[in-house]
């Protein structure tokens, strides 16, 4: 690579900043916490890295916090391009892979090397789940929208008419990543079952 | 202090969790990019935390952007209850310091100990700007309005006839914490008054 003049480098820093800002029209499936309205990927994305802080303690010993941090901060980036998909809708969760890379491909690229390919690097690690860190980014990024739809006396899972067995596909994946985050989730999705506001 | 129970330190960092979803409904005064709706804090948050990874080189050597993105990303929080203050309004400045005071004490304090000290720190941190991790990222919170009202052709200051020796009160800001996001903010600026999208 040639090194590029330090005005060529912010440039290409702020046009991606100009466009990342698309993420905040993003729109996600569930509701904020008072049902009032969906919630955008860009808060959705403020939101899972602020929980890392506040939840660290219950990721395996030894989890670089601030890693997962970062990248939850990126993670759902390429949905500027690919849209969001519907975790219960396999069929658009197929789909959705190669639109995704696509977008990363093109994202990222936008800042200088090798920043772009630190921050690309980063959401790789967190699609493929091949660390302790990705593990349990991947594991909030599934806890907030079940602490959501619980809050919301059944929220999106009513909705889209989906049920206990199905979310409980997401809580695996919430155990993976933290134990106790697991059962508390778990224990979500019981109360929920029980009160009636989602499917057994 | 007493040690509380697994369980119970679980408990309040939900409560904590539910309770911050509100910071996506606290509305800010600047636009997004596009123009199409006013921004959240929570959104803002999100944006402004990636920044300081995007642009942390900008920052003096020996800043620790991990701390930086710590800090934006509870930057914040305490305007769920004392609401966004127009940054050109000196009385509603003014007036907001002990309402934010009186929200970290009650907000922060709904964690366990020590871990909603240690969170408050970093938000007294900030607005005191006694660090140099501090001054970047108030930098960066001074940046991101600009870099959107410049793209938005006034947007903000247009509505709300904002001067522009009232935003180079601000690019000051930035300049302590980054002389080339300074620089460029500046340029930003003047490129602003001379296309006439800000009253000089």
């Amino acid at each position: 690579m040639t090194i590029a003049p330090e005005q060529d480098r912010l440039n290409a820093q702020i046009a991606f900043a100009i466009e990342i800002d698309k993420l905040k029209r993003v729109i996600r499936r569930n509701n904020l916490m008072d049902d009032s309205r969906r919630e955008n990927d860009a808060e959705h994305s403020w939101y899972v890295a602020l929980l890392a802080m506040v939840l660290g303690e219950h990721a395996p010993p030894g989890t670089d916090i601030q890693r997962v941090v970062a990248m939850l901060l990126v993670h759902d980036l390429v949905e500027i391009d690919a849209g969001d998909t519907f975790i219960y809708d396999p069929v658009a969760v197929a789909a959705q892979e190669a639109a995704e890379k696509a977008a990363a491909d093109r994202i990222f690229a936008m800042l200088p090397a090798p920043q772009g390919q630190e921050l690309r690097a980063l959401w790789d690690e967190f699609e493929e789940r091949a660390t302790p860190e990705a593990v349990f980014a991947k594991a909030l990024d599934r806890f907030a929208p079940i602490l959501a739809n619980h809050h919301n006396e059944g929220g999106t899972w009513r909705l889209h008419a989906v049920t206990a067995s199905q979310v409980m596909q997401k809580v695996k994946i919430i155990e993976e990543g933290s134990p106790s985050l697991g059962a508390y989730a778990r224990e979500l999705v019981e109360l929920s079952v029980t009160r009636g506001h989602l499917a057994p």
